[in-house]
């Protein structure tokens, strides 16, 4: 059955949830009291739906309703969660809670994406105090993963659990501090910032680029320990630790000490960030932010490691394991186009297409059991031949699907027909592929094992009594 | 003529150091008095060589010479640049300074890669003070582009010349600080690391995963000021620092204070860091990481952005602009195949020959005058059909050619035939493409202007003698 999301507060970390919870299937209700709020969410839904199909190379469910509700009962009495996104003073999210409660299912999960608060303030007069916890998420919502969880630890399993199925990446923390863990760290970093501007010895654009050209780019796939191991070398990390020790004792950040948020500082950092970034409105710097996150999180699946690692296996979630109807025409893909697989002329580079014919042959050759045990037993298809017809462009966001139609299937020879569709579907390619059953030892061709070619024919009887695809 | 860099050190840094500069063509004299250096820098050589090659999509230059030798002198007579790596430690640093400016040209630059010590300190004493400065490089040196350069104004503006030449990213420092800029924040995210693993608050594992999840991925592309200018939204920056200013008040962050590096502290960090990451050896942990990284900055060259920015002009620095010898066979890619093109077979995917093809044409465009300026005036070339025959297979390293012959180029028509050849000059696979030229606002085919269609036919003519490649 669909699930329900509750969304109170829809400013761009509610209309994130939002967009992450609708993409995912659920139905979302919305209530804020801004006038603005409708608005506002559509946007950053607009933005969602652009950019988080594209980290999938499966098809999302299809999307749930998202509606602004005209009272925060309207929106929590049916919810299964309901996320709280109100400004940060707890006298306001204390009421906030409490009007929850009065209406809200008691099975029913209630987050607080509260940046500061601990859950034991959240928590304080309410009716059902342990059914409240911290579900603290990073902008852009719809796209980076992590949701620090705190809170009691039943509840908060709970919550684990439908985070996962979301695709998103929970972090129970152990214990409830100020600040949870993530933005202890930016609100050092930003302090020592302050001064390094207030004292003129670094621009924010100096200091963007101090961070993305170097440290920023080990963070996006190591954090700062497994960083260090692998500096640190064979010697070991207590090592590295002892040597690095000492600078602990030097006079080397000004944390010790807030800087004074003077009008003059404001406005010289708002003026250097016009100077860095003016160039570009906020809403180009939203896509631009998106696509380049949707690239390095994809750049990550092809190493299956940290959000790409994530990634991959929320694709496994989505796409399931039950058979096809071997009788109907086989779909071995059905997927957005991601941004990375654009090129200058504006729509899908011709290489992708062969992307796509490859996956569609990987996804065929799962069907009839040629899989990864079977290729880590040492045997895979390899293509021999491809001729791929173009007919008609695709763009980024496009939702497409290819047909594949086995044309041969006997001995060590497989020959594939693909028919690439768009949504409407037209034919956009068409791909005659030859592919030779390898033995991954010898690089050369050879049968494959009897329950693969008994599968592959199996598949072909059902099909035989389909008409056979144009032009194929 | 070749140039030819000294180093000082050839530890991680000095070796990192080393590999940069070799595979940018220059000549390496390497002096360290440790019996192991040459295993070592062997071992960061071999780490680069698979892996920074793969940034370009263009071949680097022939690799320089390494050498170690056998004492300072002999590194530094002829160097053009000469980069001290030792420890951190003043007195030792003075000591290099000294003997280094007793024997080099006076016109050699002289880069220190300390973390901590600011120019003026590394000049007390030296022989010519303005010659010193500090290079101040990331690890893995040959992989991240950033370099802080703090000293005197002319020496650091030659210093950025020599490093953007080698396709680095120069950062010159307005003022001399000690720990520069960049590791000021390591410093300050170290400190509350230590103490939110001190307090039993997370795990090593659990820090390295509140970054990379979050906020590590937003730096690797956007800092710290771009990405909360786009959070800030419409209402602007001032308005945004304002709103988080009050969090300076608040007591969120430990780092008024240092905890103490005890034995038990020092145990309780190596200990949760085997647990995360001890399934892998460093060296595996080095090859994952360099991975990781080349292919997250490849995503954002297709973003054209940061990092991947910063490797699009150094291409296009490498390609040079000079027309090739339209009398011999035209090679359109000379390049090494990337991590991120390979597949669970443990070969370059089929798709990403379609991308060999693809740059291959995109590199005949740009020969007959169907430039980035034309297509930007509204007219390109559309693959419609693509026969690729597949005979041998290709590996992440391998460097590669694509030849390509004209088979026809009159009106809309272009007939290709790509020949991909390894190393070894063997053909790996080969491909007719046919292309038709099209109007980017019809998207329908049409003649190209009559400069495309001249200098075409003036290839072709000049090509005629040649003789027709094999099966095409």
């Amino acid at each position: 059955m669909t699930k329900t999301a509750a969304i109170i507060g829809g400013g761009v970390i509610g209309g994130g949830w939002a967009a992450r919870f609708a993409l995912s299937g659920w139905n979302v209700a919305i209530f804020d009291p801004d006038p603005e709020a409708e608005r506002k969410v559509s946007e950053v839904m607009a933005n969602a739906r652009r950019s988080l199909p594209a980290l999938s190379e499966v098809a999302l469910p299809p999307e749930g309703q998202v509606k602004i509700v005209p009272t925060l009962a309207d929106a929590v009495t049916e919810a299964d969660w309901i996320q709280e996104s109100a400004p940060e003073r707890l006298e306001i999210k204390h009421k906030i809670f409490a009007e929850i409660q009065s209406h809200c299912r008691k099975d029913a999960l209630i987050g607080s994406s509260t940046s500061g608060f601990k859950p034991s303030e959240l928590q304080q007069g309410a009716l059902r105090p342990g059914e409240i916890f911290v579900a603290h998420p990073f902008n852009p919502v719809y796209l980076l993963p992590l949701i620090e969880l705190v809170g009691d630890d039943a509840t908060t399993t709970r919550a684990q659990e439908v985070l996962t199925e979301i695709g998103m990446k929970p972090l129970k923390l152990r214990k409830e501090i100020d600040a949870h863990v993530a933005d202890r760290f930016l609100e050092a970093v930003w302090r020592e910032a302050l001064w390094l501007i207030k004292d003129g010895i670094a621009t924010t654009e100096e200091i963007d680029d101090a961070i993305r050209f170097g440290f920023g780019l080990r963070w996006g796939q190591m954090g700062l320990f497994e960083t260090y191991r692998v500096a640190g070398g064979e010697a070991g990390m207590a090592h590295f630790i002892e040597q690095f020790g000492p600078c602990l004792q030097w006079p080397w950040t000004k944390l010790m000490d807030v800087p004074e948020l003077t009008d003059d500082l404001v406005q010289k950092i708002a003026s250097q960030s016009d100077a860095q970034s003016g160039a570009h409105t906020i809403r180009e710097l939203e896509r631009i932010r998106d696509d380049n996150l949707v690239s390095m999180m994809r750049s990550l699946k092809g190493r299956d490691w940290g959000a790409g690692a994530l990634l991959n296996a929320h694709d496994t979630r989505l796409e399931g394991k039950a058979d096809p109807d071997f009788t109907k025409p086989i779909i071995t893909v059905a997927r957005a186009i991601p941004i990375d697989w654009t090129d200058y002329n504006g729509h899908m580079n011709e290489s992708r297409y062969g992307q796509l014919w490859s996956d569609a042959a990987d996804a065929l050759m799962r069907m009839i059991g040629a899989d990864d045990a079977y290729i880590k037993s040492g045997f895979s298809y390899f293509t021999a031949d491809t001729h791929t017809k173009f007919r008609n462009e695709c763009h980024a966001g496009d939702t497409v699907t290819v047909v594949t139609t086995i044309l041969e299937g006997a001995g060590k020879k497989l020959r594939l027909f693909h028919e690439l569709k768009n949504s409407a579907g037209d034919v956009v390619a068409t791909c005659n592929q030859f592919l030779l059953h390898v033995s991954l030892e010898t690089r050369k061709s050879c049968d494959p094992a009897a329950h693969v070619s008994d599968k592959l024919a199996s598949i072909i009887a059902a099909q035989a009594a389909l008409p056979k695809p144009e032009h194929s």
